[in-house]
Order: structure tokens, then sequence, then C-alpha cells
């Protein structure tokens, strides 16, 4: 099974943190070697790393531990291959531009059987099930909408799709437009947020600790989403099973509908 | 005015050498210190790298001088800002899927005035000529073929499309779709082919030579293009004011016309 990691801040945030246990579940503490990736929203910019390379053992994963990129919108993945080759087209997260915006997807499950008819201008360049998932949603999207409309009519929207694919199979997932991150847990997803006051939190994968406090501002906001929870001495909360939350400057908003 | 560096190689070379030399014009030895960045398509996926930060500064850009990343066909750019803010959504190149290939653009010159038509799915995130213009391409291009045609075609449309682009001003760019490189020239462009014997080469920006024999097979072939000579010891052909040419396999193809 792969491994989803998403931030969403009030305030450009580094995930140095985060992201150094989550590489960890990589190849080392855990099975997904198969390659990894990680999309930063910067504005309206986008930084996407990807690499077939194990997070444990790829030189652009060790550039991203040690060099704090900031950012509102953070979506990572490690890979365990259940669908497609290990390929560099078949990492997460996918990106395409939809109304003048980029989306970032990124995909924790298994659908079975499922080849959505694609007519519209978004389609996959990899094998994946993700892919063809993310290239419906962006095209069911596109259809619904003429331009960008508020995150919470693309709440509304996103719960009338994501029906629609879960039936297929497992369908954990990370969407953002560099606005707004979208969850959805079919089995396992967990999110915190971290505010003021800010505590110690210690990685559960790695000897390693950091007090939130010495390096937030009383203003930082930040929502957590993981597979699993990252860290020993903090409270994580579940998704229930079919839940979409959706999150905006650091935590969860009334659009949120289970 | 900004840089162009793109390689088109008949087997997977790694861009250390050329890339090296180029970054010393993001801000040492030239003034191109508004960002930069670099795609490299390893089969049909693609690494994509950009910053606002200055080549010689950035910490991604070190790390592509020192790791190896393998390529068929590689799009790099450093920026002089001449239109839209220094934002990492202005950086090129840019990237979009059409027909299930991604698509990369990187452009060299100042559109006045240019605001196209852009009423099909490609739409830009920035506020660049540059990227307008690459969604103008894709959005004609997608209008043109109903699926990817053969290199050959896409070289006729392309002949079509450019000529309605550079009348709004200097149009130098690098276009690839991970098959084949499309290089255009207003004002500056130049290439050469490195091949079979493969000889000494050096730096015109750094003190550095690499001899090509030594670290190529007889079989490699890779064509590179930049909007100046790289090195002071090779010979770089010049385009043609208004000339399109394609590489495919290291070499400009007979569908190259001018």
């Amino acid at each position: 099974m792969c491994q989803l990691l998403g931030l969403n801040c009030k305030t450009p945030t580094d995930a140095t943190f985060s992201f150094t246990g989550f590489c960890q579940r990589g190849g080392l503490t855990d099975h997904h070697a198969d390659g990894w990736g990680i999309a930063f929203f910067e504005g309206r910019g986008l930084r996407h790393f990807v690499d077939h390379q194990s997070a444990v053992e790829s030189p652009v994963a060790e550039l991203i531990r040690r060099y704090p990129i900031k950012s509102r919108n953070i979506v990572a993945h490690v890979r365990k291959a259940t669908q497609g080759d290990v390929a560099l087209e078949n990492a997460h997260p996918f990106v395409r531009e939809l109304w003048g915006h980029y989306w970032v997807f990124a995909h924790n499950g298994d659908l079975k059987d499922y080849h959505p008819h694609l007519h519209g201008s978004f389609h996959p360049v990899g094998t994946t099930d993700s892919e063809r998932a993310f290239c419906w949603l962006m095209q069911q999207l596109a259809k619904s909408h003429a331009g960008m409309p508020s995150v919470h009519e693309l709440t509304l929207t996103l719960h009338e799709l994501v029906p629609q694919i879960r039936r297929f199979g497992n369908f954990n997932f990370l969407l953002s437009n560099g606005q707004a991150l979208w969850a959805h847990a079919s089995t396992s997803l967990y999110y915190l947020v971290r505010q003021y006051p800010f505590a110690h939190a210690t990685l559960s994968d790695q000897d390693l600790s950091v007090n939130f406090a010495d390096i937030n501002s009383p203003d930082d906001r930040a929502a957590v989403v993981v597979t699993t929870p990252l860290t020993s001495n903090e409270t994580w909360t579940a998704f229930a099973t079919n839940e979409l939350k959706v999150f905006v400057d650091g935590a969860p908003t009334d659009a949120t509908l289970s």
C-alpha cells in the first residue's frame, strides 16, 4: 500500500520534519520502495519532484529533507506499485492545469478494472489506475464549471464525483489546487491541526523530535493529513470510511461533509 | 534576454557538462538572474525543476550539476524577466499534457501585446507572453490532430502556427514531447551534433573541459541547441532567421524546413 502526506497551511510552512519521517517509509521502515514524489505550491506556481528510486535512496529526496521549501499546500506520496510499472511516469503526485491553475493529485489504493471514458482534455501519460482517476476527476470538474469556482462549490462537485470512483476499490486520495487540500478516505487517513500553543512532536519512524513552538509564530496553523500517524505523541483524528474533508488555511472547513 | 539550452539524444545522456556552463549565465557571467528551469524526459515520464532563485545560487541547480540525470530530451532556460513578475509560476520551461504525452516549452524573446484567444483547454497559470504562446500552440495542435501524429506531421503543423506568433516579436523557442526537439530562431540560436569520433570540448563560461570520447560509446549522438555557443573549441551552426528545425535521435531530420 502506498502512503500519502498532505499539508495545508495558513502561512507558508516547510515540510522538512514531516517529510523526513515520511521518507523513512519509502524503503526503510516500510515497503514502499517503488518511487516517490512531492509537489509544493508557491503562490500559483508549483515545484514538482518525482523519482522512481526509493525515497530513502533518492538524491532529490535528500535535497528536500535538507532544503526547506515553504509552501501553503503540499502533497507527497511514496509508492508501492500495484498497477503500472515502476517508471517515472507512474510516480505520484500527478499534475494537470485547469482554469489557469495547477492541480495535484496522489492516490493510495487499488481501483479494479477502472477504465473511465476519457473523452475530454485530460489523458493519462502512465499506466496507473490512479492517473486515470485523476484525469476523470479533472474532466468532470471541467464539465461542471466554466471557470474556477469557490472551494465550497468544488467540494460539492467532488461529493458527487468521488462515489462514482470509489465503487471500483480503495480510493484514499489527496487533491489540491493551491487554495485548498481535499482528502478522501476509503480505508486509512488521519489528520491533525498544529496551532498555537504549539508543542513538541516526535517522529514515529525516526529518532527525531521538534518543538513547533520554537519555529512557529502564534498566527501559524497547519493541517497534516497522512495514511498512518507520523508522530507518537500527538493526537491524530481518523477519517471515517468514505469521508471527504477539505482543508483551508490550515484547518478543516465547514464545507466538509461525510 | 533569456538563454535556452536543449538536448536531443539518440541514447539517454546526462547534461551535467552543458548545464554547468549554462548555469554560469544564470547570474554569474551574464545577467539572467530571474529564475531558471530544466525538464528531463525519461521515457514518457518527466522530471521538471523550476526555481525563481538564480541558477548559480539555487540548491536545486547545484543538485542537477552533481547528479547525472540521463535523458533523451532536455529543455532548460535561465530567465531575464521582460514580462511577468519574478515568480515561480513564470519560470520556464512550462509543461502541459496533450494526447497522453507531456509537452515542454521554453522561450527567449519578447512578444509585444500578444493576447491570443485561448478558448480551449490550455490556460496560462502565470503572466508571461511565453506561457500564453505555449498555451496557444497546444490549443492549435489539439485542434489540428485527433491524436499524437508523427513528428513529420507535427513539424508541418508548427510551420503553419509559428509565423502567427512571431509577428508579435522575438520568438526563439524550444519545444519537446519526449520524442523530438523542435527549435525555432527569430534572432539567436545555435546547434551542434556531438557524435563519433567524439572530441574534447571546453566550456566558454568556466574553466572546465571534457573529452566526450571518454564518456560516450560510438553509438551515442547528441544534438545541443543554445542561444549562444557554450564551448570555445567546437563548431556551432547558427540558425537562419525564422528557421524551425526538428531534432530526432540526436540529429536534425529531413522534416526540417526553413
